[in-house]
């Protein structure tokens, strides 16, 4: 508390990152990273790009990286919105196009970062509840409302909806923008761009960081009709003119144009987290239904929290969200196959254990 | 204008950047980059980052970066903050300390992104007159305000204070921030980060951008007492937990650690600065006194858009604003020697040529 501060610091509840530990040899299931790194072009491009170049400011509008987006996703390069991470593209889209007299809806347990956005910008939050199943019933979301806010597949549940269900919310909210946040759309849900062409209230964000394996290079793109991006851009130009510097213009233009690389990475991926739902099922865990790069887990009569800390002392780290209804599951990341395999023989011998 | 967009963005006024073009073999001296190259241990620490770890999300903390420029300025590491570009820590700075019921205080001839920010944040903003030398006068920002920013030297009239004029402000307004934006204090002015030891309410935004040569990067930082740091971190931590990727953080560190270079790079443009202000005068021009890596000047009896533009012709391009007070100056970047002297031969070649 300070004499100096803006009123509203004094509010803030800031988002926790997930944990980025400074130990090697640790197995990281924490933060749903991609267990293969980026495409060889996208590095081959930041190094070219490592010149006395960066002495000049980028491109402000990253014209050649929203070109390859577009080109990506068949869309025209008006409808792409570049930031410095997905993160900072949903800041963004909270205060330009959320801010509204009446309450933001997104699902109770998603992530967690949307109710911080709402408390920066004063936005009214009114979580809806997920379905027994833990699945979003987009019935529940026919109401009054500024916006909303959906992850599909949803974090940390896994879960996807189709796009049958995404099109009636639009269809049910025509005069308030719908973000879908496809972070981890790349490991098998279909994605909500083609429904950008008929609904000028939907917007679709992205990142590089799960399935293309830039988390460190903090790319996020949305993409949605001209009349948002340009709400976007206004907010950006009077935040930030260079979101993005010009090795990450470089690297994630590379790594997009590699189409193969993300379908081989991506598929692996997909093939390892088949194993793992087995794995666990074998050791009694409930898995939910995943279509992320992470799965949904818990045990019907371990802790969450104690199996995290024992699995912690084996040097393997997973995520567990100390939240009412989910404190008794755990988010483990699809890590490689022996990642994934030294993390069941973990938890094997940890419920061994636990059962003397 | 939309019925999605949130109230605020229609009365936005975004800041608008000095020109990127496209184009090569352009002379560019409109937006104060360093004309040498960063350090090279800067540029081999970024191509030593740009590997398979990019899998990873970054230090959301920046623990290293901060370690480097706590050392090099002399502070402990919770006197750092830092941010994508100083921009970015600026945005950030608007919103935490700046946001109060009594008008923001800036010049009213400087840099125009502080307008800006103050649409954003809906802060009230009474710009404060240069004296007729175009110079800031402490003693006229005593009254009541919400903070202050200043920066020293000020832009784009390239003047700066000295630290016994922004210890006055500093005691003028104990209870309110004094924001310094030392962008471009490394070319001849005095630092006031000496300063914070005694002031609690001083803050001092650098940038990499102009001295340090990377402008390309995008990394800026804060050095203030904790309670304004703190302000600051819970802002970043509601808007983006990771604003600095690992190659800038990479780079930035190297650049910061590689004192000699900073110490050559910013004393030739010192040298080189003296021999583009004799140049103008003898052409005639007036130039205000410089302690920045660019120069302000403007001839008596020539329109400044048509100096620049006829400049522009001969593939040079410098800086003018169409905006009051300062309509009749250029900007000009201190380039290379070279590039200082092809741009006096023009400005002889276009003055001659309109004397016909």
């Amino acid at each position: 508390m300070s004499r100096f501060w803006s009123p509203i610091v004094h509010s803030l509840t800031p988002y926790v990152p997930g944990e980025q530990p400074k130990l090697a040899n640790l197995i990281k299931l924490n933060t749903n990273e991609s267990p293969y790194g980026p495409s060889p072009a996208a590095l081959a491009a930041i190094r070219a790009a490592a010149d006395d170049t960066l002495r000049l400011y980028p491109d402000p509008a990253s014209d050649r990286l929203r070109a390859a987006i577009a080109q990506a996703h068949g869309v025209g390069m008006e409808h792409v919105f570049v930031g410095n991470g997905s993160d900072e593209v949903l800041a963004h889209t909270f205060q330009a196009l959320l801010q509204h007299d009446a309450p933001l809806l997104t699902p109770d347990i998603t992530y967690s970062f949307y109710p911080v956005y709402c408390g920066l910008y004063g936005i009214a939050h009114q979580p809806v509840p997920l379905d027994e199943a833990m699945r979003v019933d987009v019935e529940a979301y026919r109401r009054p409302c500024g916006g909303i806010v959906l992850p599909n597949p949803n974090a940390p549940t896994g879960i996807a909806l189709g796009l049958d269900e995404i099109a009636t919310l639009l269809r049910a909210h025509p005069e308030r923008v719908v973000v879908i946040d496809e972070a981890y759309v790349d490991f098998g849900a279909d994605s909500a761009i083609p429904l950008v062409r008929q609904h000028p209230n939907l917007l679709v964000v992205r990142t590089l960081s799960k399935s293309h394996g830039l988390a460190g290079l903090r790319v996020g793109y949305a993409i949605g009709q001209p009349d948002l991006i340009e709400a976007l851009n206004r907010v950006k130009d009077s935040f930030n003119s260079y979101p993005l510097d010009r090795l990450a213009q470089a690297g994630a233009e590379a790594a997009i144009a590699d189409r193969e690389w993300l379908a081989q990475t991506t598929g692996k991926i997909i093939e390892t987290r088949s194993g793992l739902v087995s794995s666990l099922k074998n050791l009694g865990f409930e898995v939910l239904p995943s279509q992320a790069n992470f799965v949904f887990a818990r045990h019907p009569d371990r802790d969450a929290a104690a199996l995290a800390a024992a699995l912690r002392e084996r040097s393997i780290i997973v995520r567990h969200f100390r939240t009412p209804r989910i404190a008794e599951w755990l988010r483990i990341t699809v890590g490689t196959d022996e990642e994934c395999r030294s993390l069941a023989e973990a938890l094997k011998a940890i419920l061994n254990r636990n059962a003397d």
